[in-house]
């Protein structure tokens, strides 16, 4: 696989969904333009969560597209996912680089200058910055000034996703800050025409 | 290492130990004789599982005792631990037996004769038969009849330990079936005196 295309990263969310399954989710994200996909998936067993991202990785392959799998990196390997992304309360990237198959891409959510350092001092391949605004995934994050973003993309050379309330109405603020794509969530997955918000939002970025 | 000593396997839980500390518990049932020890840990972040995984092996690791994690393979992977316990809801055992080091301890809970024979054709090293009585941990389990028990043990050949209300009055019950150890959760890590438990029930399941 090539190196992975930051421009639109979409990470998927059960319970914000408007489709009927996660693998439909994933799948008009794709056809929309997404060019990385996390799974994310939170109180469901360890073997759901495997059932669930064996399926959906037969899509990202089936589009040559990496699936990053978030924070559990016991899955990411049972399933060989290109990747695994990390909060600050998972797994150090440090470790992660040790025990994960040469080439997996490594993710660390970061929200200071020193987490992002610190991370790729680790081995990170690229960063998760944000919240950038409240969302409804993460209420009671602490957000990200773009004055801190701007310090964070001085601090590292590794991509940088921005994520938190990325949409069509915040995307203006974050251009031409050096910042590598856009992480969402619901603004895609929870959309009625997912394929379609993806389109918007990855042309809206990249004009 | 050597061969795992099954005759006193330890569980700790941190809502019911009596010590205040995860290590001080560990400590306790290993000096009363546990030959085996697992931490099961619910609720709690990877770096905090992690944390005190990395911590209490120190531990497992002076006294020459595999530590076995429950569930996280990933939490095992990272701190080099010994092994990974598994139930029906987590990862398969034949997928652990392909991501996890050679010669890694691999658990499997089975309350049926169809899953006994599954896991060891999986891979499994030995069995967590049970729940075999109702328990505080693991109230909805459905409990494993001594006629079960009976016929998975001349269904399988790896090791067998028991587990769900084992104590001082359940033991003799299942003495003489070719069971290799017993499996306590409470009985040792609820006690006042840990290390006294331990002792206690490993000489009365040895006599």
């Amino acid at each position: 696989m090539q190196k992975p295309d930051y421009t639109l990263y979409v990470c998927t969310d059960r319970h914000l969904m408007s489709s009927p399954t996660i693998e439909e989710s994933v799948e008009k994200a794709i056809e929309g333009g997404a060019g990385i996909i996390q799974l994310r998936e939170k109180d469901v067993s360890s073997r759901s969560f495997y059932d669930t991202a064996a399926s959906v990785h037969r899509i990202t392959m089936a589009h040559g597209i990496p699936l990053i799998i978030n924070d559990r990196a016991d899955i990411a390997l049972a399933i060989g996912a290109e990747g695994v992304h990390v909060g600050q309360e998972d797994l150090p990237a440090s470790v992660l680089r040790r025990m994960m198959p040469e080439g997996t891409i490594i993710g660390v959510s970061a929200s200071t200058v020193e987490e992002a350092i610190r991370a790729e001092a680790d081995g990170a391949d690229y960063l998760g910055v944000g919240a950038m605004n409240p969302t409804a995934t993460k209420a009671d994050a602490e957000n990200v000034t773009i004055g801190t973003l701007k310090e964070i993309r001085r601090a590292v050379r590794i991509p940088i996703v921005i994520i938190g309330g990325i949409n069509m109405g915040t995307i203006p603020s974050y251009k031409g800050l050096g910042v590598d794509g856009i992480a969402v969530v619901s603004a895609v997955v929870a959309a009625p025409d997912p394929a379609e918000a993806a389109r918007k939002l990855r042309s809206l970025w990249l004009a």
